[in-house]
């Protein structure tokens, strides 16, 4: 008999109970009623800190200009997880032979284009040409959100191919991006452990692709990038990511040409909530229903 | 001089009053906080609706397994519309290959391979498979919600390419489906015109694809599948469609394998609100400030 699967055997559990309904494709789920209520209790959760910070909301279709996400990098740093939207711009003639073809098993994929957009590769991409030019003194914060896409099918329900992520964005002077940072992950850590989350903040690495990808992972780590909230869902062992912090530099600010008031590249910075994640986090933590959960967490997050 | 446009010109009132973004891709925004509160308003005036008829809701992800595409006879009818997602498998050798031919401006889609999903096309579509079997008695009602992709790049912001959409639907016995179609469309244009739109129901067709798709759009006018209600958002001529009630027939049932308790092929129909297009025509019809809408609408509405 095969070693059970704690993976699996979440999953199994949240669809046995209705939360997720699944789709045939592994990481790719409807979801229930009462599991889109806490979702949209994380965002109001994020949104409230939002507004205390004057930040803009932008809330973000699941779709991103390709014109915007060529300029991100992602193909060069990501390839692997990336979705390319593609289109039939064709005639009735073409239209016969992509349908011929796609029922002969063909090549079809040739008769089709790329689109204008791809999936949205991460909430904050679509919003760094929104930034282009002059920013005001003291630079801009932002509060996005949106579906983003990421290929790497996989049974672990806190491992979804399409998933909701909420970033609080700072753009501007260099300083106050590493500030927004250090002190926005602490507070987001603060806020996940009210909610009952036991989060250990840990130094992190985006998942580079390939041979190159190795030594960028091993430098974001030695400059402390990115660093990740990590909290046990299917395992004590590899606790799992549901909050990220990360300076960006000038990584976008260049490419995008923002600039702060004194003219120089802008930097940025993101406090990144994964709304999925936290939210399978919190039915494991507190149980699959929400209306059993200690009254405390129902009272803050259910406000 | 050119004569004033009033779809750009809609556009750009709402881009000016930023409740929508520009992302440079015609017909994808982001949205605003207010923005996003009307479409959250709209999405539970509908759920209180579906609550009423013991409806299951399913909220779903914005891309679509692709083998539930196939099934649904889409690519045949609706090629020009389909956003097909398509990703990367290769190595390290194959990456710097497509990294070269992206910068040279060549044949890289080549390298790309069609992925597990498509942008979702339709809500209700995700939901058939889940439907395979025999239903019980009297059939099922299920709600569904997400965003969706339709690849027609347009000025108007009442024709995004990335949407919400909100449906009722119900999957059973043939004559307990037109009545669906039939009563749930009368219901929803009631629950629009309590928010103040003029929504009227006409017959109409679906866009179909090509030569054979003028027939099939007659068709479906002369046997009165589809039906709208239109209200005016840029012109009094040409209302635009904000709900649509549609008899599918066997049109899932068969390819999807879903049977009556008797064991015939089910019937299936929906109530669709496109929750976008409900938000600009109460944006239009009310004014852009929501603060500002007449106290009974928002008592309805933000309730």
């Amino acid at each position: 008999m095969a070693a059970p699967d704690p993976y699996r055997e979440l999953r199994d559990r949240l669809i046995d109970a209705e939360l997720l309904f699944p789709t045939g494709v592994e990481g790719l789920y409807g979801r229930s009623q009462t599991y889109q209520e806490i979702v949209a209790a994380i965002d109001r959760m994020v949104h409230r800190w939002g507004t205390e910070l004057k930040a803009t909301a932008v809330y973000l279709p699941p779709v991103l200009a390709r014109r915007t996400f060529d300029s991100t990098n992602y193909l060069q740093s990501f390839p692997d997880l990336m979705g390319s939207v593609h289109v039939f711009r064709g005639n009735d003639r073409e239209h016969a032979e992509l349908v011929r073809r796609v029922e002969a098993d063909g090549d079809w994929p040739a008769l089709l284009e790329p689109g204008e957009v791809v999936l949205s590769s991460a909430a904050c991409h679509a919003l760094y040409p929104m930034c282009r030019g002059r920013l005001p003194v003291g630079g801009r914060r932002y509060e996005v959100s949106g579906f983003c896409f990421r290929h790497e099918p996989s049974p672990d329900p806190a491992r979804m191919q399409a998933f909701n992520m909420h970033e609080v964005v700072y753009v501007g002077d260099h300083d106050v991006a590493q500030r927004h940072r250090d002190e926005g992950l602490a507070h987001g850590l603060g806020l996940l452990g009210e909610l009952g989350l036991e989060v250990t903040p840990v130094p992190a690495n985006d998942p580079f692709f390939g041979r190159l990808g190795s030594a960028l992972a091993a430098g974001q780590i030695e400059e402390e990038l990115k660093l990740e909230g990590v909290t046990p869902i299917c395992s004590e062992d590899k606790p799992t990511a549901i909050i990220s912090g990360n300076c960006h530099r000038d990584h976008f600010g260049l490419p995008f040409g923002i600039e702060t008031d004194a003219g120089e590249v802008a930097h940025s910075a993101c406090v990144a909530f994964g709304v999925d994640r936290v939210t399978v986090a919190l039915l494991v933590r507190h149980g699959l229903d929400p209306a059993e959960w200690p009254g405390s967490v129902r009272a803050r997050l259910f406000r």
